[in-house]
């Protein structure tokens, strides 16, 4: 190829640009094994301290997402439109939103990942549905969407395998934190599903991998602007990650919170973030006119319970039990239970979203170590968020365990991540828009 | 240990400080194999961007000096002194340098590298000597150094492997040319030696790992502040290497010059950096009152002869013919010469270091890479020298050579590195000296 890994990696040390067919080598190479990791290793951390300019980031990206195979869905009439969030506390939004946008003709080829850290994991609260199987190989996965509309599978292992390689050596050398790294490898993966229209839920805050609007904004733009130089429409909404979204903060009870949004029974917030993510999506998929046209339509998928029997049809789908659906009661529950309770009377000041996190990671809600394992049944249940008036006494949050060792560690975090005052303001639930 | 690799990276990647402690655990672990490469690889790339302060440097040193065994070189009870250069064109002066200061009662525990790129090393011109043996084990080095006054050797593999296995990985992830890195290796290793001072020749140039004075300074400032904080007297002299040193670039052809040094029949080039430094060494060995004493000591072993008969002595120890000592036409000599002349009278303008290094690697006396073998026998001999009058047809170089296609690359470098002008100034030789 007459490419020197070295001097590339020199280029990029001293500031320098590296050309596309430079980035196509290097990625080549890497998947090839050819380039060894020591030396991945020293580009990704020239990249993190040098960073990408536009050209570098979609030529980077792009030959990432050529890394594999990708999907091809032309079987698939309707226009193919997917979500994905930059991860959050309680964000069990891809459950509901899902079967509402498919339930209006938008075709939803969603692949999502586990929980790591304080932020969990579609698959894991998915996983909470007895039966229900999300690691599906291409064939199964497109032919799933062609019968029922939507799919709900994990990352599947032939798609962008160069991304897996660099995330596990960005996770070991300390180069995770980097723009570009973050931004390439998101759209990757997403780019490679072959879609109309893609929308970004990038969460800002305290629970949220970006904690200032300025640098959730940044990476906004930067997948926006990768997502139009592969030609996909691409939309990104800022929201609030602050404090965690909706009250539950589990797996099974995730699943229970998010069958009650397609029953008009859902928690304000997290029924205004999958709204509004919905309406960029219909539009993105040609099947609504405008804003208040796709309202109208998302809203009648739950008053017609089109969307709850589209949950319904991807879980029988995927092998997944629909009696817990239909009766979310029936799903893993924990044995015991314990309520935080308000010292004091006055306002909720604070529902810190990271503490909340890691309380339930903490719980065994989510994992700390990629091997960990994972307990569907614990959760913890916000019975007064920011802003909410509570009395002496009253619950703040309950939290529901299976072993009292867990309960223990968890018990003073969650405490710590509550606060009580005079007066709060919760700021406004979504932030901005990049498109 | 509770150190995490990871969380050391990240610190060192945002530019903060690591600890003592901290520094010797992550040598340790690498060299133990605990820390993988591809960390390695990260935390150098992060030290080349975000380098090292004084703490840093003298923990991360001394991390590599402990990481294999140390020399113990308590049976010889004179002072020991190593010279060091950081390498250049036609630099032979350790050959005769040792010898000179050993005969006047200095032992010289002296440790070589072999040439790589444009720069000699003194191991390839030793091994032009038959039978020169330049690998020796700990006790066989302390047993010559104990019964000569000086040894001439490569490296022990035994002796700082950290500094092996780092440097190979710095030469594959481009983090070669730091100066806290450049630092540590050479200093970790002269410091394994157990000397009681060290001269460091800090080459500035054309020729040298350091083209501009500023960074020739900092790095002889950063090296001598390793050596105080080990304990060790350490003075840095700054040479020219604009043009190369002597007239002899090659292998054999420069044990001749160094032996004609020694015979009082040196260039004055040479013969002046090998006097200053062996004042320095002298000084620092304690066996000289000022300059002036140490001036005549070494005149008098040229002028008496005991230094050849050292070099003579110290040959026979390590196996090598010393007849090619006393009469250095013994040594292999190239087939074929050619002659470059000057296309005009007046003064050489230019004999540029780095572009004769780079014609005498393609003669083959050097190696563009480390598995490359080296011909002892061709040379480039340097007629006139910078600041030199010569008429028009005059010899300015004369290549000595065995293979016509080596011949034939290197005849344009050589040709295109001299120039004849009007006027020219060499510049001083000795530059400065950091103390």
């Amino acid at each position: 190829m007459g490419h020197s890994m070295v001097s590339l990696i020199e280029r990029k040390r001293d500031g320098g640009t590296l050309r596309p067919d430079e980035i196509e080598w290097i990625i080549g190479e890497f998947t090839a094994d050819a380039v060894p990791d020591y030396q991945m290793a020293a580009m990704l951390m020239a990249i993190f301290q040098r960073s990408f300019d536009a050209d570098e980031l979609a030529a980077w990206t792009k030959a990432m997402l050529h890394s594999g195979e990708t999907l091809a869905l032309d079987a698939v009439t309707a226009p193919k439109v997917d979500k994905h969030s930059t991860g959050g506390v309680g964000d069990k939004v891809s459950i509901p939103l899902a079967p509402m946008v498919a339930a209006c003709g938008v075709a939803v080829p969603m692949m999502s990942g586990r929980g790591l850290g304080h932020t969990g994991g579609t698959l894991d609260k998915l996983e909470s549905i007895p039966g229900f199987r999300t690691a599906l190989d291409p064939p199964e996965f497109a032919s799933i969407l062609e019968k029922t509309g939507l799919v709900l599978a994990g990352q599947s292992e032939s798609l962008v395998p160069a991304d897996r390689r660099i995330y596990a050596l960005r996770d070991a050398t300390a180069t995770v934190p980097s723009l570009p790294l973050i931004a390439s490898s998101i759209m990757s993966k997403k780019l490679a599903e072959d879609l109309d229209g893609l929308v970004l839920d990038v969460k800002v805050g305290s629970g949220a991998f970006m904690r200032a609007e300025e640098d959730a904004r940044r990476l906004a733009e930067t997948m926006v602007a990768i997502g139009s130089s592969n030609g996909t429409a691409t939309v990104a909404v800022l929201t609030s990650m602050e404090q965690p979204l909706g009250r539950a903060v589990g797996n099974a009870c995730e699943i229970a919170e998010s069958v009650a949004v397609l029953r008009g029974e859902g928690p304000a917030d997290l029924v205004e973030i999958t709204m509004r993510l919905g309406v960029e999506m219909l539009l993105l998929g040609g099947v609504a006119g405008d804003v208040d046209d796709a309202s109208s339509r998302l809203q009648a998928t739950i008053d017609t319970g089109s969307a709850l029997d589209k949950l319904v049809e991807v879980v029988e789908a995927q092998g997944g039990d629909p009696a817990v659906i239909h009766d979310t009661a029936l799903l893993a529950q924990p044995r015991r239970f314990h309520e935080i309770t308000a010292g004091r009377s006055g306002v909720v000041s604070r529902c810190d979203a990271l503490a909340v996190g890691r309380a339930a990671v903490a719980l065994g809600a989510g994992r700390q170590r990629k091997e960990d394992s994972v307990d569907h049944a614990v959760s913890i249940e916000l019975l007064a968020k920011v802003g909410d008036e509570v009395a002496h006494g009253d619950a703040l949050a309950r939290i529901g365990y299976n072993d009292t060792e867990r309960f223990e560690a968890a018990l003073p975090l969650l405490t710590a991540a509550l606060g009580v005052g005079v007066d709060a303001d919760p700021g406004p639930l979504i932030i901005g828009e990049v498109r």
